[in-house]
């Protein structure tokens, strides 16, 4: 929670800058030998957990404010963010207005504003994704998603709904181009899909249904050594994929 | 385009009613026996061509600010709308800017604005839809697919990206609930797929992939009459259906 100086601060920075209304927060999950987390913030004074988040400039297209944002308050970069919903509950909010509403006349008060919230997401391999908090939290780290903290004002149902769209949008989009080795084995690509569907598949049916989709090229080469028999190795056919990402995968209708 | 007067007073009631920056489009559209249509205004002096669209109420939730839009607009009620992207382009106002920048001060001039746009999509029996004008445009009307008028603003982008996403959704979630009648055969529905999807589709694959969804009931009884072996008939497993909608077709992952 912001001192009154510190909010005063705030929310004439915030009127001069940003547009009224909007918010963005990021549902960043992060990936590595099936575990699966999720980037999260914890604020000072409040000690209270939020997805990365925060505002738009006044003529800032969106997708670069999602990326700005993001980078400020993770230190990620050039991350492939996919927008997916617009939160628009009146209510939303309420937990900052109550707050912060007797500190400062409504007319100045950036925070008894109503505010919608674009959401957007990524998928990233954690290892090589090391955050840095900003001076607003006192810690920005990668949480494991069957070990949440709760979360402030409505971020976990935004966390709930971009891990619903992940999952269905496994069905028609090809998934895990910056996830996986530029080589890999079908039981490490099944891996995949299962830590982020949080099942077990069964092996034939998942390398019968990947193998149609048309995706995967197979190296000549199996895998050296092991005792046991080589497995095969694939690598995304980048041609294929890139336009099952955009008209979903052959296969279809 | 409104004169200045009645500009004045669209702007004093927008500024008072509305939350700024946000306005809602939405792409409605109408299908009927193989023809697909979207729904167009045309409005007074101007005599270009929108998709119909509005603001939001200060605390208005969002699904219902599109659902009032719509009615207030086209007449039409009680349509399942779904949101399905946030246009947020700085510049994609820029006509409307252009249009009134002269004939009234920025401070209280609504459409020097820059607004963002929640796009929403329904599909719908165009011959149960009859839509109505409102007092803004000069008609309301279903307008062929494939014989489109200009569209403004961004509105050409908007109805793409619309028709993208229903195409794409056609690969993990069930459709026509609403646009089929409650019982029907084989070739009937896969006409609705060959109409979203404008191509046409080999009959033995939708049918198998269809009944693989199990999305369907087949009637006992053969239609009747007719000289030919008569079609089964099939309807919509509302259970599966439903379950289906929520959490993508099984034989998914």
């Amino acid at each position: 929670m912001l001192t009154k100086k510190e909010l005063i601060e705030y929310c004439r920075n915030a009127r001069e800058n940003y547009l009224p209304h909007f918010s963005i927060d990021c549902v960043v999950f992060g990936f590595h030998e099936g575990i699966m987390k999720v980037l999260l913030l914890q604020v000072k004074n409040e000690g209270e957990w939020y997805l990365p988040g925060g505002f738009m400039l006044k003529k800032e297209p969106i997708e670069k404010a999602a990326n700005r944002i993001l980078k400020e308050r993770t230190g990620l970069d050039k991350i492939f963010l996919q927008q997916f919903h617009v939160f628009g509950d009146p209510e939303r909010s309420k937990a900052h207005f109550e707050m912060y509403k007797d500190m400062l006349p409504a007319s100045q008060n950036w925070f008894t504003n109503r505010f919608l919230t674009i959401g957007y997401y990524a998928l990233v391999d954690f290892i090589y994704a090391n955050p840095t908090r900003d001076v607003l939290s006192v810690s920005c780290t990668w949480r494991d998603l069957h070990d949440l903290p709760e979360l402030k004002l409505d971020h976990a149902l935004i966390l709930k709904t971009a891990l619903d769209t992940l999952r269905l949008q496994l069905n028609y989009q090809p998934i895990g181009y910056n996830l996986m080795p530029k080589e890999f084995t079908m039981p490490e690509l099944q891996k995949l899909y299962e830590t982020i569907l949080d099942k077990k598949l069964d092996r034939r049916n998942f390398q019968r249904r990947m193998l149609g989709f048309g995706i995967l090229n197979r190296s000549e080469q199996p895998r050296k050594g092991g005792a046991h028999k080589a497995p095969y190795l694939y690598s995304f056919n980048q041609e294929n994929y890139q336009a099952a990402l955009k008209e979903g995968f052959k296969g279809g209708w």
